[in-house]
């Protein structure tokens, strides 16, 4: 019987996959992947496996999701290992948890395998730790497409020490001013990194009073808190040309960082 | 020069390791890790290693910490190859930034690789997706080790969709009163995961005003919130048990779990 596997790419680098993640793409026979699966993580799936580009098209989301779980039977009926393959891990954001819902519910074997989820690995390579001893004893992730998107979601989340937003720099002025009208302080220190975990990472940091006009690319993780400070004590310039020996799985080149917007 | 590598172990599970992690794993020349590393992990180190066990002893943590800090310095001089190895997230609790950044401070390379952090990935492997869509857009992560333990500090984080507590297990009854007094609802289902990822999973499921008198055993990961009752709908009974080409790593066996407390 076939298995569909629902597995988390992790949030860019190709040896920043799970040993588990990395067997699996290699003896799969069908792969769905999203916009935000890297192409260093797709060059290690199984060269004669069926490939299906799931994420491309965007705002028509509810369309799209049907076509997904069609294709991803259409794929089970067809062969053994069916790959449904996200950005990070499947169960932060992204419909993991809908789509295993579904599949288990029509009789499908399904196996998940997480992944490093960009909301804590992404701030970690840039040198900004979502927890440190005396300055933040916890940390929350939100996503910036919140349905409604009205203030009062935010509050919520407005007061935990370190606050993480994934998907949110098109809402991002939006998104500060929900956040300082909940009573966080507008000095509080953000920081955008942009590709995270490659080599083409850039890092923004301001302020949330600034947040809404620094310019950032899409996508970039959005991180609120004191912690963004530490950033200079920990990052030395060559952090991530070091890793020489893992040039097999992928090259890495420099990386741009920027230390203000 | 030598590199002290900062890795995550992941939750338990050998093939949860990057891969990234398993080949500093196979090189190293010093390991120094903590309690929370499983078995598993420790066997794809070298054997020509030199092992430090530096997370045994409890309730002496500055001591404890002044000692693994000097012998990383001690394992950095006689070595090129030297890793910390942390369970789970490096940067999530478990020092792992202060430890960062007292290492750069001194002129130390340090390279950073991240793990699977438990707080997203055992709850997911029991079954249980941190956001769902109608039901979480958000999680937070906390430790049950706050200083001080006192009420006010757990008002920030009861109102967020799922919370998950790491390292609460002995103050569970403390916890859940303080966020049932910052008006989370008591009745709000909490699950919590023993020896997560691994065959000895054990999941007891409860409510908040409930799980202090739960018989649970440490360590866990409590789950707070809506997302425990997907769990029925997920999960199906030979869900880990499939994964049989993965033997080579690691044996699996029968994941044992109850519904109730």
């Amino acid at each position: 019987m076939s298995t569909i596997h629902i597995v988390g790419a992790g949030p860019g680098r190709a040896d920043l996959l799970t040993v588990r993640a990395a067997r699996i793409l290699a003896r799969a026979d069908a792969v769905l992947y999203d916009r935000l699966v890297s192409r260093e993580v797709l060059e290690l799936i199984s060269p004669a496996a069926e490939l299906h580009d799931v994420g491309k098209a965007e705002g028509r989301q509810e369309e799209i999701q049907g076509h997904i779980l069609d294709l991803l039977e259409d794929c089970g009926r067809r062969h053994e290992t069916v790959v449904r393959l996200k950005g990070g891990d499947p169960m932060v954001f992204g419909r993991g948890g809908e789509e295993w819902r579904w599949l288990v519910a029509r009789g499908w074997n399904v196996e998940v395998t997480p992944g490093l989820s960009s909301a804590i690995s992404v701030p970690e390579l840039a040198g900004i730790p979502v927890t440190y001893r005396g300055i933040a004893g916890g940390f929350a992730v939100v996503t910036g497409h919140r349905h409604p998107a009205a203030c009062q979601e935010w509050a919520a989340y407005a007061h935990v020490d370190t606050l993480v937003v994934l998907m949110g720099v098109g809402r991002r002025a939006e998104i500060a001013d929900c956040l300082i009208a909940a009573g966080r302080d507008g000095d509080t220190p953000v920081a955008f990194v942009e590709n995270g975990s490659t080599a083409r990472q850039r890092v923004v940091v301001t302020t949330l009073r600034e947040a809404g006009t620094c310019e950032v690319n899409s996508p970039a993780v959005m991180v609120i808190g004191e912690v963004v400070n530490l950033r200079g004590q920990l990052i030395q310039p060559a952090h991530f040309n070091a890793a020489v020996d893992l040039t097999s799985l992928l090259q890495v080149g420099e990386a741009h960082t920027r230390q203000s917007c």
